[in-house]
């Protein structure tokens, strides 16, 4: 397995980008790693690691696509970044899937021009894995689409149902619309119309509402919802528990007893912080292209990168995109 | 202060309201407390507590709203239901708020119906408290405009300020709009469209657009969205807090050390977990109406409602309905 990884994506980049390649070589999580960017700045950053040589390959880019740059712009008129070269190395194949930690928006906008779009599907979509107690649940669209129509969920929900299946082996995972009341009849505009096309749509298992405290309970292993909610509830679930770890740290500071517990309960701590840690999940997979094409976060550190790699060697070993792909080709959709 | 409180809003009700009125009563919350539903059944009920029964007044009404009516209709047509008489009580002046624990979508509908709304504002809202690391934010609208109008979102902006500088005295309230992007640029087309409103809006304090993850931050007093993503928003808040509980009680129990460690930190968790529980906040405020009207959570059990009567009690003698009917009804607003 070929992975091409943008190694100017991150806050920090390229050092992360770096040091997860060379760890992921190490662990044989791929068999080579294309890293994409500055190659006189990534020469020197990887003659610091001791790893077999010929299993990362260093492919020059002059440009970089930063936060600050217009997404759909900078994917245009920035073909020489090195976000836009990983996608090409993709697009003719000399890589099996790219990575990048880079500006969520420019990535789908790239990934969409260099590798194009799933022949009869409306719109691709940034699914996520969201940790619930029962184990994890996908979430898309988390902010690929602001603004959606009816059909687009409905497509979202095929690619989630083909995705909990291919890639996580769930027999028949439950897909569910994110809404506001669990009845039919409860929602905006948006989600009353999805309701009825989910609800006729027998590629699926749809199961009906779930609102904002079932994703996390578990209630589903797909939910449906514009990019714009999902976004909404993505970032919600890392804020709450960043909150509570910072509130039960600062409590913990004013009673020493209580601190002894913490050090006693710290293994507990630990477990529950990995769980809700995005860093453990890999990245976000842009559905729906003719490829595989993942996003990171861009606070990722090196064992985060590497995480990351390891999901998008997994995916791009697994058929989901050729799933995805045949379905909508071979299906008469609406 | 007569505080109106609809007997049968609760799931368990009249339960939890009889003994969070009498509660509310012994220590001295309000003056009198209106308990609103069958007298037959709330008789028998208070009988069974001793308290200085001329501050508990109970006023009979034959029907009940409940969770499967149709929130307008039963509104308009269930006029005999203690949701709507304890409304009416409300704008006959017999008592100086109403309170109720039912069906959301009816409260907004009856007292709309009932109370009607302040002049010259688009919609009403139904405004949150939700807890953050530095305090609370007011979140607005959670639920009553499931599809908004830029201009709704302006005004939610106004109520909001107004509510945190006439009721928890905060000097300058910082404003927010909630996004999927902190530039100005970001969103959909509502968010796009409210962003400039709100940054001409020269009666607020408009400090841009936070992200999920910034809202239990505490990165904004007021907090700004249209009613299906605060709806989303909210409810995602109380299941996090909730599962991760939950997944701390079932970790700790395969550990002994651990247990012994959660028992020694036990301060700490019930510090936490009353922070993120929503019965400690007491209920919702519907702003916008000439009125007081506060929903309260349908699990709540009787120290909820002792609490939700304090909050609506606070909110009586506050001056932040009079202040919000002011603003619309003199300023010259869009």
């Amino acid at each position: 397995m070929k992975i091409g990884l943008d190694a100017f994506g991150s806050d920090n980049a390229p050092f992360p980008e770096v040091e997860g390649s060379v760890m992921a070589i190490k662990e044989n999580i791929c068999e080579t790693i294309y890293l994409v960017g500055n190659s006189e700045v990534l020469t020197k950053e990887l003659s610091k690691f001791v790893y077999p040589k010929e299993r990362i390959v260093i492919i020059h880019a002059d440009e970089v696509i930063t936060m600050d740059d217009n997404a759909s712009n900078a994917a245009r008129t920035k073909q020489n970044s090195s976000m836009v070269k990983t996608l090409q190395l993709h697009k003719e194949g000399s890589v099996d899937a790219a990575l990048s930690m880079g500006n969520t928006g420019a990535v789908m906008a790239a990934s969409l021009l260099t590798l194009g779009r799933v022949k009869n599907l409306h719109r691709p979509a940034i699914a996520v894995t969201l940790p619930t107690v029962e184990g994890h649940a996908i979430v898309l669209d988390v902010g690929a689409n602001a603004d959606c129509k009816p059909e687009y969920l409905d497509h979202f929900a095929i690619m989630g149902y083909l995705y909990a299946r291919f890639l996580f082996n769930v027999e028949n995972p439950r897909v569910a619309l994110l809404n506001i009341g669990e009845e039919s009849k409860k929602g905006n505009e948006l989600t009353k119309k999805a309701y009825t096309l989910l609800e006729g749509n027998k590629s699926i298992n749809f199961i009906g509402n779930i609102e904002g405290k079932d994703v996390v309970q578990g209630a589903a292993e797909v939910v449906i919802c514009d990019g714009f909610v999902g976004n909404v509830l993505l970032k919600t679930v890392e804020g709450v528990a960043y909150a509570m770890f910072t509130m039960i740290k600062e409590q913990v500071k004013k009673d020493w007893i209580a601190k002894v517990g913490a050090m006693l309960s710290f293994p507990v701590f630990r477990f529950i912080k990995k769980k809700m840690d995005h860093s453990e999940y890999g990245g976000a997979l842009l559905v729906g292209l003719n490829g595989v094409s993942v996003v990171g976060h861009g606070r990722s550190n090196a064992t985060a990168i590497k995480n990351a790699i390891k999901f998008t060697s997994r995916i791009a070993k697994s058929n989901l995109p050729q799933q995805i792909e045949k379905f909508f080709t071979e299906k008469v959709v609406s």
